[in-house]
């Protein structure tokens, strides 16, 4: 034994298994754990019960929720004609807070990865065929990753939604904002020349 | 609310809170948990509970313990007549790993910091007078760090023992290998010289 405990050497191990914790980083954590109050410590322990016990997925646009429907699914305030597209529930908190989109969400909890075999059944597009094809929305904007995963499923999306009368669009992607063109890539740069408008 | 799920928000705050854990990387080891499979986010709870529960302090060296005396103070092949002092359990961690120290641990749990409000009465000071006052021991070798409050206790440590019939010593302090000398700071370099040794 490494270390003279072995649940210490347990919780070391568990959190060496969440992304981006290497093993000096588990270890400082796990000494910070045993160090701070106990209910410090004991509230982490909860919370993580919590969201696993509480918290599911809306039935109607695939994001994180603990009612049925999700609350922004359930506000009768958003534009329920507008549609957004994206492939994780963190795109969603990332778009919420630009306070910029008054629709609703469509979350596929994925994008395409044929090598990895995640393919349309894999993802959430038979929810969304069904959900477009209501006739509800007069716009779905494809805000996958600009990836070439995301980008595959944004294809995917269009062919999907095409026999059905609705304008479906696809995020802007050109130069950041507060970037220099040196550091674009030529990909992004030929991307914001094509997408060039009238100043 | 910022994201469809209170629960949700409540487990980022409580990672937030951990050393080294920003906005983001809370928020991107939540949405982790969420997704991966829910026995292995569990496991991560229950590890944090068992270490709160079960870890203890031992009452002869400080270190963490499952048991009383822990391990390392009751393994019967250690070397009873050397002790080595160390601020925090970690170090005894760092220390067992070189394979090379073959006494018992004495485990501070901190080091002087006056202006902070931790004086030796705040350390494990008195435990060691006691221990070391039973002339048990040959040599007691000083392993707190080389930073100010690691010396300014290594001293603390020196005058305490003084009274006592026991070879004390620091470890040394030089440059470290594999290190070149132009990346060694000047107190560094004078205490390489200093500790300089036949060839």
């Amino acid at each position: 034994m490494q270390y003279s405990s072995q649940h210490l050497e347990g919780l070391i191990r568990e959190l060496g298994r969440l992304p981006g914790v290497g093993a000096k980083t588990a270890q400082r954590l796990a000494f910070h754990l045993l160090a701070i109050p106990e209910p410090e410590a004991l509230a982490l322990a909860h919370a993580i019960e919590q969201v696993r016990t509480r918290v599911g997925t809306c039935a109607e646009c695939g994001n994180v929720a603990e009612t049925q429907p999700c609350c922004i699914c359930a506000d009768p305030k958003r534009d329920r004609s507008l549609l957004c597209i994206v492939e994780q529930p963190s795109d969603v908190v990332l778009l919420e807070r630009t306070g910029h989109f008054p629709g609703l969400y469509h979350v596929l909890r994925g994008a395409l990865a044929p090598t990895e075999g995640v393919g349309p059944e894999q993802l959430r597009f038979a929810e969304l065929r069904q959900r477009v094809g209501s006739g509800a929305f007069r716009e779905v904007i494809v805000a996958t990753n600009p990836t070439a995963p995301g980008e595959a499923t944004a294809h995917a999306v269009a062919e999907l939604l095409r026999p059905l009368d609705v304008r479906v669009t696809r995020i802007a992607r050109g130069v950041p904002v507060g970037s220099e063109l040196e550091f674009a890539d030529q990909v992004t740069l030929v991307r914001a020349l094509d997408g060039r408008k009238e100043l």
